[in-house]
């Protein structure tokens, strides 16, 4: 081994080594046309790296399990936790790059799927990713010498990669488009000339090596951001009236109440099988004030349905695989196959509520992450998903009566902590939350509602109700 | 809610609420013939229940990720972990009742899957699992009502369920022949008559409850067990001389291993895609001492091999997920699909080397282990996988001089710890450990290799020949 690559192997051991006490992943994208070298140069970079803290992820054929989840959910199942490193080899430029080559694709789709791998890539970013891209360059002569040396792998590349592997010149094209459309200064794709094996990868390596050491320089803990988060909170105008002015009378007799119930549940049941035979999964998420009566509401909406069909997520206090992945992993990690039920009690805006209050995100982690969960609710959308997502809305006195309810009841104690009250101190601070939350993440795919819960009965029959209208119109059944 | 309900819910979330600080989980398996009422008492049960300590596995459709995958893979994806409940309504019982029932089984088949059944029921009670396997019992008449009352759910129904559903007398049979060949004193079902809805529900929750609270009297903890594994092992004859007598001068010049080197590794790189083609994985576990080259050998084997096609899986340390499940959860969790290699630095084998000797495992867990690992192996192998295990093995004196040579190797140090030092003081133990388990776990169709390993040239060679040999003879193409 000469003496350049020795430092070289010496210098990822000790960086990968440096990498796994640090708090952020390390993702490589590797892209380059067929016969390029992609696979040898990962065979290298295992061959120098510490196998234990680096893992490829080259699934080329896609299976139903993820075709029956939006796209990205691929990809989000082979994230590496903090302090670790993935090596995409198949990524998500692949599609789109054999799509481009193809002539398949109108200008509309290039600039679509571009801006989602932008807003993918900036999300990973933000969350403290080091995300490197390398671009193998190879010349025409070059990659038709090795892909005739090499025909077992060319004879399994997918139908649709056909013009990407033989039509060198709509390769180059598409690649260009990609390229220049997911370049950017914080996610600057590192082109190198692939025709001398030994140099790309010694090359590409040192790329790796620099950019991990200039990672670490770079990502010293943001000491202070919860103060200030503090403060830009406090700077804030007074919490609107939105929820003070909900009517608080909406209620139900019992009789009434049973009869409603019974008939929405019955439409729903009929609902969940027609939603699932035409594989549209229906996602809802329960948020609400402590004591709203969520966990209630969810058993009046699952009665009905065949257990088959849904599935209650509750989102307890995360394992530490969780804490080692970005927010939304257990989220993505959680999504069922097409045509199921998902209920929600808690979610992911956990993350611009109770972690925004208490300080537990920092503030520019919980300012951005209102468009992380508009475009992660997007992508549930655009595959079909039908979103409804609810406030339960209760008024402080309702809560001070159930909280002593609870308190005075042995089977119901268990559902008081101190928690409970602590939250219940910071009313404001949570209601403030709360508005920001329904200003900015009500869009026309995934619309909140709030519901109007001091009275139990019509809490649950309002929330069935607009479960059931959404299945509707989505199935286009009403 | 009548006073007996009342009592039993309460006692029912009391039981929960002890099982979460417990270290075992529960599993209720839920059967019956179409029209017993599971669906309906998976919703009493859910009603009953906390639902942040309970999930229903009610999965019906199998996806081609679980087709591509050893059968129980389907179930051990679904597991709870320790402190939670997890109801099967569809479960490792479901395929065989609807084939017997159709009469498409021969006697045969019942009794090798009825034996899988038992071996996968043992496993889970030694492991402390608490199985709830209820049978609700309904009569002719009531479930031809319920049938027409709920036809769309039947419609649902698979299409080898036709019998099952359809042809009560034979579904009878199918249910009295399964139930009675896996019945048994640790395994019992409950029969439940489920033609009253309402007693169905509480006896079958009666049950759970009764059985939840002889669990905890049962599973006190064993104490002294740990003692007594030291004993026992303690007071077995001296290791035998099987290892000892390897022949130590099996090496390789530098020119010859190259060549061969080349030559197994180019048969390598065409065998791993005509398995892939066929759809064929091996699966390899390199166990050996420290130092005796598994890591440097691993990367011999993938080094030829397209990174699409294999994956090195690490037993480092599990995550508190991983901890919360049986030992063998992590690797039915790590399998690939169809058509891979995957190689296993070091393995599930860890239960009775390290786990055996350094006492991390009762003796009764280690001494079973065998058992389950013969049974897990023969699972991967019935699904078609090829499997192989190499034992690495170096002389004492061949570690010592690589040990020394890690202290004073800068970037070598990170290899060698203090544990190293300590497995290395109890040499005879692991000796003790390694000859059981070549013994006891070597079978036709995952047959242990050991090798020489104190030339790492001979055991680079030796390991990828009997790979390559293993997978020609299984693909017919030697």
């Amino acid at each position: 081994m000469k003496a350049r690559e020795k430092a070289l192997k010496h210098a990822l051991l000790q960086a990968q080594r440096d990498l796994a006490t640090r708090d952020y992943p390390v993702i490589i994208v590797l892209g380059g046309l067929p016969g390029a070298g992609k696979s040898e140069l990962v065979h290298q970079l295992n061959e120098w790296l510490d196998p234990r803290f680096v893992t490829t992820s080259a699934q080329w054929k896609h299976s139903d399990e993820e075709e029956d989840r939006p796209y990205y959910w691929r990809f989000w199942r082979h994230m590496p936790p903090r302090g670790r490193m993935t090596i995409f080899l198949g990524s998500w430029y692949t599609q789109l790059l054999y799509d481009g080559a193809s002539g398949r694709l109108e200008p509309g789709h290039y600039d679509q799927q571009l801006k989602r791998i932008r807003q993918f890539e900036r999300m990973l970013r933000d969350e403290g990713v080091l995300l490197v891209k390398v671009w193998l360059q190879v010349e025409r002569a070059t990659q038709q010498r090795r892909l005739t040396e090499d025909s077992l792998r060319l004879r399994h590349l997918p139908a649709s990669a056909r013009a990407w592997a033989e039509d060198y010149a709509a390769a180059q094209r598409a690649a260009k488009t990609v390229l220049q459309g997911s370049d950017g200064p914080e996610a600057r794709w590192q082109t190198v000339d692939a025709d001398d094996p030994h140099e790309r990868n010694l090359i590409a390596g040192e790329t790796l090596l620099q950019m991990m050491n200039a990672h670490v320089a770079r990502s010293a803990p943001g000491i202070g951001e919860t103060a200030a988060a503090r403060s830009a909170d406090g700077g804030r105008a007074a919490p609107s009236q939105a929820l003070a002015t909900l009517p608080r009378n909406l209620q139900l007799g019992k009789q009434e109440y049973r009869a409603l119930l019974r008939e929405q549940q019955q439409r729903l049941q009929k609902l969940a099988w027609q939603a699932h035979d035409a594989g549209r999964s229906l996602i809802a998420v329960f948020e609400g004030w402590d004591a709203a009566g969520k966990g209630s509401a969810i058993r009046r909406v699952t009665a009905p349905v065949d257990p088959r069909l849904y599935r209650v997520i509750q989102s307890s206090a995360p394992s530490d695989e969780e804490r080692a992945h970005h927010y939304l992993w257990r989220y993505w990690r959680s999504l069922e196959r097409r045509g199921r039920i998902m209920l929600f009690d808690r979610s992911w805006y956990g993350r611009v509520l109770v972690e925004r209050v208490e300080g537990f995100a920092h503030l520019h982690a919980w300012q951005r992450a209102y468009a992380e969960i508009n475009d992660f609710e997007s992508q549930l959308a655009e595959h079909g998903s039908i979103v409804v997502k609810f406030w339960l809305h209760i008024s402080p006195e309702e809560q001070l009566k159930r909280f002593r309810e609870r308190e005075h009841t042995p089977h119901k104690q268990h559902k008081i902590t101190a928690d409970d009250w602590r939250n219940r101190a910071r009313w404001s601070d949570y209601e403030q939350a709360v508005l920001d939350m329904l200003q900015l993440t009500s869009t026309a795919t995934a619309p909140w509602t709030v519901v109007a819960a001091n009275d139990k009965r019509y809490a649950r029959v309002h929330i069935l109700q607009t479960l059931c209208d959404a299945l509707e119109t989505a199935l286009g059944t009403q």
